[in-house]
């Protein structure tokens, strides 16, 4: 249905076909193969407008025709699929110790995903965006070399991200003030699609939205967990953003009165009981001795062995982070009351041994109907808010936008050299 | 602009009608008196479009000429503003202390506002049932008296309200379990209007959003103040409910380590410490050796003529309860980046005292960019939410239902009698 932006602007004839071509997209996705008449059927537009959204969508390479035809009475019909062949989102991911870049196309495939290790709170802004700008230039090289095009990159950053595509602050990376977006632009030389940038956990929760178990859940939080930890939040099926762009930080949220010193000044923040460095370093003190971090993959996976193994003070450590998480969790659930909340990063990769505790509290502090919350680790791997980048490029596609790109003929002001 | 829901549904001409139809009520109700030729100029729907909507609303008893005609060059044309005349919403709130009712028109005009002392956590769910039919009645007869169609009516509660305008728990009220819309539908006897049931901190927060200084504001809070806190969210515009209709709790959250014992069994939740029981108990301890307070306002009033008097103690304890209020609204600020954030009930009432320390809290607190929140006391007085609830009544017209009412020959089925 068509809701009302708090705006005067009519419902003039473009938008309602702009409205009908994301509908002809989102029903195909999500039924393909099927015909044109499927489509009419199913959706309620006439079979004229069909063919000419469809014919439309064929021509920029958003849509293809399968060949295959049904088995049915009457005239047999040419059956329709998303063209996965053309299009391509770009999403990058600034993590605790390593860069990431994936590539997926409208049906939602990956086609590449691609890491490289890298500490960016130790490396500095310049140094992570002429990274960034080298990983994406290979990735674009592979995805234009396989005959596709690239409609737009989203980078991922566990920070504040502003409407400019800026970084006013990621504590977790030492930064502040960072053009990143404009920076980024300026490194790839004006690449010839959009460069954005938003938070780690607004694009792993956009991911959650699209892929995996709970695609779809209209009232959804994913918690990334990191060098710090981040709140993508999802309500009546919109991403919160709030003012200034700023929603979803909980990183300082009181969780543990009298607990660890935080880099902000307190005691017993979110962050410094539950984000990444602060967990390795409680559970392996030996690793504290050594001085900063700058790959977090095998401590995380000593911990997990040890906990495996039975090990009590690793076991006990993580249940009471997992209780700090838990009521963190309860906080975003009273407000939100989200059906589910999902938990990435290290957060996924120490799941069996923080949720249950986390669970415990949750139904230890409710005080009106029993919680129904499902708390879960997320199926989407460390690539999460990644793949939510690559995808957030697609979305204005997919919002029924033709892309500023190249029709089949290649005559397009958006055309990039094969 | 529209924007699309989640949906398969299309953007047949029958929707756009209804969005066409919303937008000229709205441009009338912001800029009227205006001609039909003003409101097809600024919206830039078509003249015979506006024509056609605006003689279906004036049918309707939605909009009406003035027979006023602007100076203008050509033919005089007559202009058209809102008809306040015809169509009411009906709002109720059950306070700590009082019920209320407001009668609000399309125009915003509030015809009434009643007020009964009850105190509804004593009398418990029949009575007040009863006592809310009754105050109903009243209203009900005084507006259809002077010819006036009621066009709906909705409670406001602190506590939990689900999908079914049932309430599962309020503990402000000692509630569980109670079916206040089927019930208050019951004593009304089928009135030939919905009847609803919202949070008190949902309506208020909607009041906000339609009346007084921060009319329009994207990202929005209110905070209720009463025997509990609510908060009401709105985040891109729109009112934030969760999955199941329970979200803006934020009663619970742990504002104060080691303060005073909450009646959930935990200490230092912000209910406990600036909930209006809380704060009343705390600045006059005279009245917590009295036994329950059934009449908070000449309380409220006591510690106001103290404050101003410059005593200490009260100063002190407004000022603490204000920077636990200043954390709790960090919370809020930091997960959702609102622009404004606005206190109701007794907390509007105490704001000079309470508001200052809270400001201060909130500033400390900023780990990025300088907090730019406004934080403030709400303009709308103690009957916000059931202004709010007036005006939910009247929602669906304003989004270009027409009423299922009369037609100005009164041959519909809606009709009640004069």
């Amino acid at each position: 249905m068509i809701s009302i932006d708090r705006s005067s602007q009519t419902a003039d004839l473009g938008d309602v076909r702009v409205a009908n071509r994301a509908v002809v997209l989102r029903h195909v996705r999500t039924h393909a193969p099927c015909s044109r008449a499927d489509v009419a059927a199913r959706t309620g537009l006439n079979k004229a407008t069909v063919s000419s959204l469809v014919g439309e969508l064929i021509e920029h390479g958003l849509l293809r025709e399968t060949g295959l035809t049904e088995n049915r009475v009457g005239r047999p019909a040419t059956m329709l699929v998303l063209d996965g062949s053309r299009y391509v989102g770009l999403g990058l991911r600034i993590g605790a110790d390593e860069l990431v870049v994936v590539a997926a196309d409208l049906a939602g495939e990956r086609l590449l995903t691609w890491r490289r290790a890298f500490a960016a709170a130790t490396a500095g802004p310049p140094e992570t965006v002429r990274a960034l700008a080298a990983l994406t230039r290979r990735a674009v090289t592979r995805v234009t070399g396989a005959g596709r095009t690239v409609l737009g990159l989203t980078v991922g950053v566990p920070g504040l991200v502003d409407a400019d595509g800026a970084v006013p602050a990621a504590p977790a990376l030492g930064w502040h003030g960072v053009p990143l977006a404009a920076d980024l632009r300026r490194a790839l030389r004006d690449p010839g699609f959009p460069v954005g940038v938003d938070t780690d956990a607004n694009l792993a929760v956009s991911a959650e939205l699209r892929h995996g178990p709970y695609a779809g859940t209209a009232d959804l939080v994913h918690l990334s967990g990191g060098l710090t930890v981040g709140a993508g939040l999802v309500s009546g099926g919109r991403l919160l953003r709030g003012g200034r762009g700023f929603a979803g930080e909980i990183a300082h949220l009181l969780v543990h009165p009298g607990g660890p010193a935080c880099h902000c000044g307190r005691h017993g923040c979110l962050a410094a009981v539950a984000g990444v460095d602060a967990v390795v370093r409680r559970l392996l003190p030996d690793v504290a001795a050594d001085g900063p971090v700058t790959d977090y993959l095998p401590e995380i996976e000593r911990i997990q062995a040890l906990a495996r193994a039975g090990d009590a003070p690793v076991r006990d450590g993580l249940a009471e982070v997992g209780r700090h998480l838990g009521y963190a969790v309860s906080v975003l659930v009273d407000l939100l009351d989200p059906e589910v909340v999902v938990v990435g990063g290290h957060l996924a990769a120490l799941a069996p041994w923080l949720l249950p505790a986390a669970r415990d509290e949750i139904a230890a502090r409710t005080s009106g109907p029993p919680a129904t919350v499902r708390l879960e680790a997320s199926a989407l791997g460390s690539a999460a808010s990644a793949l939510g980048g690559a995808t957030a490029a697609l979305a204005t596609v997919e919002a029924g936008q033709l892309p500023v790109a190249c029709p089949l003929d290649r005559t397009g002001p958006g055309c990039q050299p094969r």
